[in-house]
C-alpha cells in the first residue's frame, strides 16, 4: 500500500485550496459535493490533500465543532479494500466500515476505528 | 512541491510502527532519537509517516497531554526551504521558524504557524 491522501477538516475548502495553491503550487485535481460536504482534492504530485467542508450536519461538522479545523485522517491506497479489511479483521482491528462503500471521486473507501489504531483515523481507498 | 510526510504524535512509536507494518506493509526507513523524541519514519513508497514519541517534555509531549495521539502536521518537500519561507512571508503567513533549521534524518525543516494556514500545522522539508 502507499499514501493516497490526508483528509483535512475545514470551514472553508475554497479559501484553504487557494492558500495551498499559492503556498505550495498545488492544483485542484477534483471538486464535488459529496455526502453533505464540499470536497476538494489538491494534487500533491504523489498523493492528495482532501479538503472537507461540511455543508450540513454530519461527521465533519461535528469534528469541527469539537476540535476546530485540522488533519482528520490519513488514507492508504489499496487495489482491494475488502481484502485489506479482511487483513485488518485478522489483526483484531475494529472497523468503522465492515465493507468498502462509495466515497468521494467515485472511490471505494473504508475507515478503521481509531481506538484500534493508536488514536489515528485511517482509511483504505481503492481508485 | 510534493507530499513528504505526515507527522503523527504517539505514546509508543514502536508499537504504532509494528501495527502499520502489519496493516499496510510499510517498512521502517529510518529511526533515531532527535530533539527529545523517538522518531520513526515509515516508508509509504511515495512519502513517509513520521511517528513522534516524546522521551522528555517538549512540543509533542504537550500535544499528547492536550489532544491525545493524533496527526500532528503535514510536510511538503521543497528544494529550497528558505525560498519557500520567503514566498510564505510574501503571502503574509506567520512563521514558526524564520529560517530552515536542522530536523530529523538530517533534513532542513521549517514550520508555518497554523493560525495563518487554516488551523493546519504545515512544514517545509528539504532533504
Amino acid at each position: 500500500m502507499h499514501f493516497d491522501h490526508a483528509g483535512i477538516a475545514t470551514d472553508d475548502a475554497t479559501a484553504l485550496a487557494d492558500l495551498f495553491t499559492d503556498l505550495f503550487g498545488l492544483e485542484v485535481a477534483h471538486e464535488e459535493e459529496f455526502d453533505g460536504m464540499r470536497v476538494v482534492f489538491l494534487d500533491c504530485g504523489n498523493g492528495y490533500f482532501e479538503l472537507l467542508e461540511p455543508l450540513e450536519d454530519g461527521t465533519i461538522a461535528r469534528y469541527l465543532e469539537s476540535n476546530g479545523p485540522g488533519i482528520h485522517h490519513l488514507a492508504l491506497a489499496t487495489d482491494d479494500v475488502d481484502a485489506a479489511l479482511e487483513r485488518a479483521r485478522e489483526l483484531g482491528i475494529d472497523l468503522v466500515d465492515e465493507e468498502g462503500r462509495p466515497g468521494a471521486w467515485g472511490h471505494t473507501v473504508a475507515f478503521l476505528h481509531p481506538k484500534s489504531t493508536g488514536g489515528i483515523l485511517l482509511e483504505f481507498v481503492e481508485h
